[in-house]
C-alpha cells in the first residue's frame, strides 16, 4: 500500500470569499468532485474546535501530535527547513535580512525585508558567519540564506533558553528592539542568550552596512540588507518519528521551508523539486510527477502546496480561485492519472482557513477528502467546506495523516 | 463586530417528552427555525461525548475552559454570583436556610428549603454575620442570602481547604451532618476548615433559632428558618479572563446566581435586569432589550435563561416547550428584530438535556445555532436536536464562545 497526504494551505474560506460562496466552492474542482464522489468528506479542527491555527501548529496536529505537548516555536522549523542540522541544546530562530538606519544611538527599521533582496545574500550570510562573538564564550551560531530576504539564525552552546523576547519591531520607522530574558523566564539562560543576540545583531550591522553586497544595492537605489532580524525562538522539539511510531518511511515535497522542517522534525525525507516556490508561481505538474516518483521509493508522501495562503493573505479571492482550480488541473489530475488507486491512499485538506476578507487565519474546520480502497463512499459528489459539512466522516480535530496511514492498516494498536 | 450567546439552561430534550419528539422540536419556534435556514447548525457535547455535565462545569466549557482543569466546586461560583469578593485562599460554599428540630443531641433537618422563606432572610443573614468564631483563631466568614432559602458562605483566613464533606443529608428527618475533612484529603487544613464550619452552623442555630423573624414564622405556622446547610465547597479557580485571552470585553445576563458567578470568574462585566428572575415567570423581553442595549458598550454579550431547566427538573413538558416558544417569540424576535446583522454573530445552544422522564441532567449532545456574515449557511431549515444532527457543523466538544469570538476575528492565534 501507498499513502499520499496533501495540505493545501489556507484552503478553507468564507461565505464572504464570493458572493456567498467561499473560494474553493467557487472553484471548478472536477477532479477534486470525482475523488469526493469516489470517496467520503469530513470536517477537520486542525487542531481543535474554536483554535485558530499557525501553520506550524496546524501542521504537527495534522500530522498526529499535540502541540500543546511538542510545539516550542517556528524557529526549529525553519532551521530544518533549510538544511541546517539542529541539536538538543540549540535555539532556532526565523531569522530575515532588514534595512536599518543610524538615528542617534538607535538602528530604526526603514524596510523590515531589506527590499525582499533577490541575490547576494548568500555572500552576506558568509560575512556574517565569519563574526568572532566574544560577550558570551562557550556559544557558537549559524546563520544561513534561504529565499529572498529570508533565512535561520541557530545558536550553540551551553545554559542557553528559547525564552527571549525578538528584535523584529513588525512595524517600519521603529527602532529595532533590544533582546530580553522572557518576563516570565527571566532566569541566566535567558539572560545569556539575550545577550549573544545582542551582540550577534550589533556585529551583523557593523560587518553589513559596508559590504560590496549593499554598497551596490545603495549604488543602485535598494535598500541596503544591512541588519537582521530575529523572531520564533524555539528549541528541539521532542517529537517520535513516524517512522518509530507506524514503522514506515516517509517523504515531503514542499517549497516552503517551514513546511519541510515540520515534517523533518516528524522524520520525514525531503526531496527537491525544481520549480516548487512555494508561491503562486509554483509548478504545481512538477509536484504531482515527484509525488508519484517519491512513492516508488516510499511508504508515504505529503506534500504540501503553499499558493492558496499567499493569496489568502492578500486578500485576493480570483488568485486564490484560480490557482485552487490549478491545483485540481496541474496537481491532482496528473496525480490521480499517474497512481493506482487499488494499493493507494490519499488525503487531501488544509491547514487552516485564510479568508479573503480577514486576510490571516480564522479557527473554522476545514474540509478534507479520504479516497482509496478502504474508504466507505459518502453521498458527497463536489469538495467543499459545506458538502464536506454534510460528509460521511462527520468532524474531529487534527490526525489526518495517522488516519490516512490507519487505511493502509500500517497503524500500531494501542491496547491488546 | 458584535458577540452574542444566549444559552438556555437544560434546553436539550429526549423524544420520551413529547410523543416522540423532544420539547424542542415540538415547540413552535418560527424565529429560530427561520436563523437555522440563514445559518448553520451543529451539535456540542457540552464537556465531552457521553460526559452528563453539570452547570457550572459545562458553562465553564462551552465558554472554552477545560472544566477538568480549572473546577474547584459551584460554591465559588455561588459566592460571584450574588456579588461578594472572592479572594486567593477562600473557601467558598453554595449555602441556604434550613429547618431542624432538635431530637437528642441531635439536629434533624425538617426542611431542606425552611419553606422556601421569601422574606426576612436578609435580617435573618445580618444576624449571622454578628457571630464571632473562636474555635479557630485567624478565620472570618461572610454569609449572604440571595433568593428565597438560597445563599452562599465564605470562609478567609490563612491555612484553609476546599476538601470538606457537606452537612446536608440531602433528606428530611435525617440529622445534618458533621462537616470533616474529605477522607483523601485529610490534613491539617481540612480538618481546621471542618471545625470553623462545625462551629459556624452550631452558633447558627443558636442565633437563627429565637430570631424574631423566625418566631413570627413559627407564629404564622410555617418552617423556622433556623439552620444553614452548605455544600460546594471550592476555592479560587484560576481562570484566564476572556479579555486577557482575546482582547475583548464581555458582559453578562443572567438571573441565576450560579451563571453570573462562572461569567465574572471568566471576567464579564454583569448586567441587573428588573424581571430576570431565573425561574419561568422570567421577563425575557426585558433581557432581549438588555441585551442589545449591552451590545452598544461591550465586544459581546452572554445571555443566560434559566426557565428551560426549572421546567425539565419539575418534569413538565407542557411548561418547558410553552417556555422555548417564549424564548422563540419574547426574546429571540425583539433580539433580531433590534441587532445589525451585518456586524453581528449570534450563537444558541443549551449546557446540557434535561428531558422530562428523568428530570435531571443527561449526558446528550445539544442542538448549537451560529448566525452571522461569516457564517456558512448549511442546508438545515428548523432548530431542534435532530435537525442539528444533520447540520453543517457536525458536532464536537464544548468551546462554542472561543468559536463565536473566531467569527468576528477576535481569536488569538496558537503558534505561528
Amino acid at each position: 500500500m501507498k499513502g499520499i497526504l496533501v495540505i493545501a494551505d489556507g484552503l478553507g474560506g468564507r461565505p464572504t470569499d464570493v458572493d456567498g460562496r467561499t473560494c474553493l466552492e467557487a472553484a471548478e474542482t472536477p477532479v477534486l468532485d470525482e475523488l469526493a464522489r469516489l470517496g467520503a468528506l469530513g470536517l477537520v479542527d486542525p487542531i481543535g474546535p474554536g483554535v485558530r491555527p499557525g501553520s506550524d501548529t496546524a501542521h504537527l496536529s495534522l500530522l498526529g501530535y499535540d502541540p500543546y505537548a511538542v510545539y516550542t516555536g517556528r524557529g526549529v522549523f525553519e532551521c530544518l527547513g533549510i538544511g541546517m542540522v539542529v541539536r538538543e541544546g540549540d535555539v532556532c530562530f526565523r531569522a530575515n535580512f532588514a534595512s536599518v538606519e543610524a538615528r542617534g544611538s538607535e538602528l530604526v527599521v526603514t524596510d523590515r525585508r531589506a527590499g525582499r533582496i533577490e541575490s547576494g545574500q548568500h555572500e552576506l550570510a558568509e560575512a556574517l558567519n565569519a563574526i568572532d562573538l566574544e560577550s558570551v564564550p562557550g556559544v557558537s551560531f549559524e546563520f544561513r540564506a534561504s529565499t529572498q530576504h529570508r533565512g535561520a539564525l541557530l545558536l550553540r552552546g551551553d545554559g542557553l533558553s528559547r525564552h527571549v523576547t525578538e528584535n523584529d519591531p513588525h512595524a517600519t520607522g521603529k527602532p529595532a528592539s533590544r533582546f530580553a530574558a522572557e518576563v516570565d523566564h527571566d532566569d541566566e539562560a535567558a539572560r545569556r542568550t539575550a545577550a549573544v543576540l545582542n551582540e550577534f545583531v550589533e556585529r551583523a550591522y557593523e560587518t553589513l552596512r559596508d559590504h560590496p553586497v549593499n554598497l551596490r544595492r545603495i549604488e543602485d537605489g535598494k535598500p541596503s540588507a544591512n541588519f537582521v532580524l530575529a523572531r520564533g525562538a524555539a528549541d528541539c522539539p521532542h517529537i517520535e518519528s513516524i517512522e518509530s511510531l507506524y514503522g514506515v518511511r516517509g517523504a515531503v515535497i514542499a517549497g516552503g521551508a517551514l513546511y519541510r522542517g515540520v515534517a523533518l522534525a516528524c522524520g520525514m525525507v525531503p526531496i527537491d523539486v525544481a520549480g516548487a516556490t512555494g508561491g503562486l508561481d509554483t509548478d504545481l505538474r512538477a509536484k504531482a510527477a515527484a509525488t508519484l516518483v517519491a512513492l516508488e521509493s516510499f511508504d508515504y508522501v505529503f506534500t504540501h502546496i503553499k499558493g492558496t495562503d499567499n493569496a489568502g493573505h492578500d486578500q485576493d479571492a480570483a488568485a486564490k480561485t484560480t490557482f485552487i482550480e490549478r491545483i485540481d488541473r496541474e496537481f491532482f489530475g496528473p496525480l490521480i492519472e499517474g497512481l493506482d488507486a487499488s494499493v493507494t491512499h490519499l488525503a487531501f485538506t488544509g491547514d487552516h482557513t485564510t479568508p479573503i476578507d480577514f486576510g490571516d487565519h480564522t479557527h473554522e474546520p476545514v474540509p478534507v477528502l479520504f479516497f482509496g480502497p478502504n474508504v466507505a463512499r459518502d453521498e458527497t459528489a463536489a469538495f467543499g467546506e459545506r458538502e464536506a459539512g454534510r460528509g460521511g466522516l462527520g468532524r474531529w480535530s487534527g490526525r489526518v495523516l495517522p488516519m490516512l496511514l490507519g487505511y493502509n492498516n500500517w497503524s500500531p494498536k494501542f491496547g491488546s
